[in-house]
């Protein structure tokens, strides 16, 4: 079985939540690994509502200061907690944070029974935030009224899938299936060369989720983006609102769409939505006339990759 | 008809958010102005979920600073600003919590539209927070592990009743209807000394609502809630956890019964409960066996005193 690669939406409403949407929050599950990815107000009531789970995220990424991405840190972290968190949690965010998480803390006499490992992100680079033998994170620069990062989630390549069957046929050990895996020829029972892609087939190529929230139209950003299996991408407004969208550095859904496209993504998801508009259709209507496969984010929403 | 006096359970979970509870915070409203008592993370997302009227709030007051009591503010504040207020707003809280708002503020890059009017409250004291024509508020000590605060609600005495057809009959000119709700005795159109008593009727005696969290049982506190209308106090677990309750400065069922019994009480409602409770009959059953007149709070109820 394929190892997993979903999105949970918890979050699609920009600035204020509404009624049906939530602030900016999203979790992603890339082969067990969960990684929480921005962290309104209310975060960890969504992971509870939609039964995420709560203890398994070590890696938060906050992509800039703006109070509907943050300000659900703190009670989540009370909460890892109170519930009995041990293991160290890594947080990805830009320079400030910390020094006014611990303020926070100080002042709520709160003691976290876990470590948590700050790792300051830097304002208009490109950088790899964690790296592991199956996935890596690279957060790169978007165009925000204040620092803000997008944040690109990227499977590594896979090790060659390996045909039993053929080993037996070709005299091959099962010993040297780790040499097999990278790639490389080996030796049979006979001392006979036999040539790797006899024996193995080509891995599913890695899959790759890009978060792009908040920004302002940016095609630079799409040297970063390339051909990603899922775009994120904000769209605060329609087109009909561009002006404010760029007064305010937001996109609009076309715009969104039009990132997409000149990216070569696979497919597009649009949020972090004005709480201006209740009904969301018009975006998918904006946006599907320039890029077709594209989603809106809705709180609960599930996608796999 | 009578002023109003009714009070919105926001949250009734202690510490962390439940599925069906959230953390503290309630909104009081006292002849139309709106107290917000308290305000953990996500009170803002229950002011809209029960259609509470957002920006009628012009007072919040803060009991203590663990974060189930005070991280929904800054979001709340962030909500107000965008929705446009621009009336101050005051927040009576311990100190500290201005400083720590202020660079929050900062760092997101907040500059709310709005004046906030910070009151700082005193560690270990009764003291008065407001007072205007028709209510007044005091703090009061609690016995927490931090400096923690008790909130007295009073409507203001009434003016006496005007009983219309007894001015005409004794002659009395309507000019002297503020004497009269004032209780003092007028002349009539004859110059004869009319008493008050003639032709006024008592007013409705001024109600109270008392809030209580989080606090251990002391019975010190009656004297600051003698008899009161509606008696707030958290009983964050039942009488079998006294001695956790007791270790973490929290009350049981039993003893929040035990105060509203000694100090009086008309009505006692109970509330901080344990995110360890999934059903709650157990508080009612062991409060109301100590003191009958009783409640529990959920999120969501609405109560008329």
């Amino acid at each position: 079985m394929r190892q997993s690669f979903e999105l949970l939406i918890l979050g699609s409403s920009s600035a204020s939540p509404t009624s049906s949407r939530n602030v900016s929050a999203q979790l992603l599950n890339i082969a067990e690994r969960y990684f929480l990815i921005d962290c309104g107000e209310a975060t960890q009531i969504q992971l509870r509502r939609f039964k995420a789970k709560f203890q398994s995220i070590d890696h938060i990424f906050i992509s800039h200061l703006h109070g509907d991405h943050f300000f659900g840190l703190p009670g989540l972290l009370s909460s890892m907690h109170l519930l009995g968190r041990q293991q160290p949690l890594n947080i990805y965010a830009p320079p400030g944070l910390k020094e006014v998480m611990d303020k926070l803390n100080k002042l709520s006499d709160t003691r976290l029974n876990f470590p948590v490992q700050w790792h300051e992100t830097s304002p208009g680079t490109s950088k790899m935030l964690f790296e592991d033998e199956k996935v890596e994170v690279h957060a790169f620069p978007l165009q925000h009224r204040i620092h803000c990062n997008g944040f690109l989630f990227r499977e590594k390549k896979l090790p060659r899938k390996i045909d039993k069957f053929k080993l037996e046929k070709h005299k091959v050990s099962t010993a040297d299936i780790q040499l097999l895996r990278k790639g490389l020829d080996v030796l049979n029972a006979d001392g006979e060369l036999v040539k790797n892609s006899e024996l193995t087939i080509d891995p599913l190529p890695p899959r790759a989720y890009a978060y792009c929230s908040d920004t302002k139209y940016n095609e630079e950003v799409c040297g970063y983006i390339q051909g990603v299996d899922l775009l994120y991408h904000e769209s605060t407004f329609l087109e009909d609102q561009a002006a404010r969208a760029a007064k305010t550095f937001h996109s609009t859904a076309k715009q969104a769409a039009d990132i997409a496209l000149k990216a070569g993504v696979k497919q597009v998801l649009l949020g972090h939505f004005s709480a201006r508009y209740r009904v969301l259709d018009d975006f998918y209507t904006e946006a599907s006339a320039v890029f077709p496969n594209c989603l809106l984010a809705s709180d609960g929403k599930l996608i796999k990759i």
